[in-house]
């Protein structure tokens, strides 16, 4: 089966959370991609940076806007591999960002667990790319740290 | 009647706003205090850095961890003009501040517009400081955008 064009973004926000982990971060990984151009790229860095605000998805943001000389993200795709958390999704809120892609659900910390409604209302949203590989990778992490 | 620490940090906040009014960013400025000190002190540049994220209270909790040296704000408390979004909230939760202050309620973006759950829950939260001062900036900055 040809991959589709998710798959293929999903990837790349993979090899991100992949750079996480081989830095002792939580992998997670995101890329921003317009016009069937990835624009920015991004993971995990809030132990590096000691600042609970660097995930990859808020780096990953400033980094497309930065690159589109605007502050709204219209057009755009997230491709992330965990569900954003309040904080990621309240600034995709103010992106105004077309389509989020995640792949697995975070049920401690997602944004759903405290409401759809953190999200603007016009972003689609698609869940469950590369589920399995996005799991085992999380997971070794935690188990590397027991 | 003996000014209040909490009006004294907040008058600090206050002075923040209104660099923020001055370069024509919706006037919103907040500090962080650690041990009676102000650590972080930032205002509004979303337009001057065209990035959705660079609110008050990012930029506060950046400056704040990096002069602590460390991710977490416990011991903090945040000092902003007005009640954070819920982006701001959900950063707010993950620094694990001890206490927020704001001045005004925003009704339409306020994080209590979504719930109140989007912070820690050992923070503790105060509003309401000069209120009518910091409503009056504001009001005077959508005023002159008509």
């Amino acid at each position: 089966m040809k991959e589709n064009q998710d798959e293929f973004f999903m990837k790349a926000a993979m090899q991100e959370a992949q750079l996480a982990f081989d830095k002792d971060e939580v992998p997670i990984g995101a890329v921003i991609v317009c016009q069937n151009q990835i624009i920015a790229r991004a993971h995990n860095l809030v132990e590096t940076l000691n600042d609970v605000t660097a995930h990859a998805e808020m780096q990953a943001i400033t980094a497309a806007a930065d690159y589109l000389g605007g502050k709204y993200l219209n057009g755009c795709t997230l491709y992330v591999t965990v569900e954003p958390c309040p904080m990621c999704a309240g600034a995709l809120y103010w992106s105004q960002i077309d389509k989020i892609v995640y792949g697995i659900t975070d049920e401690k910390r997602g944004y759903t667990s405290i409401s759809p409604k953190l999200l603007h209302p016009k972003s689609t949203v698609v869940s469950g790319i590369f589920k399995d590989e996005i799991l085992k990778l999380i997971q070794q992490f935690f188990l590397n740290k027991r």
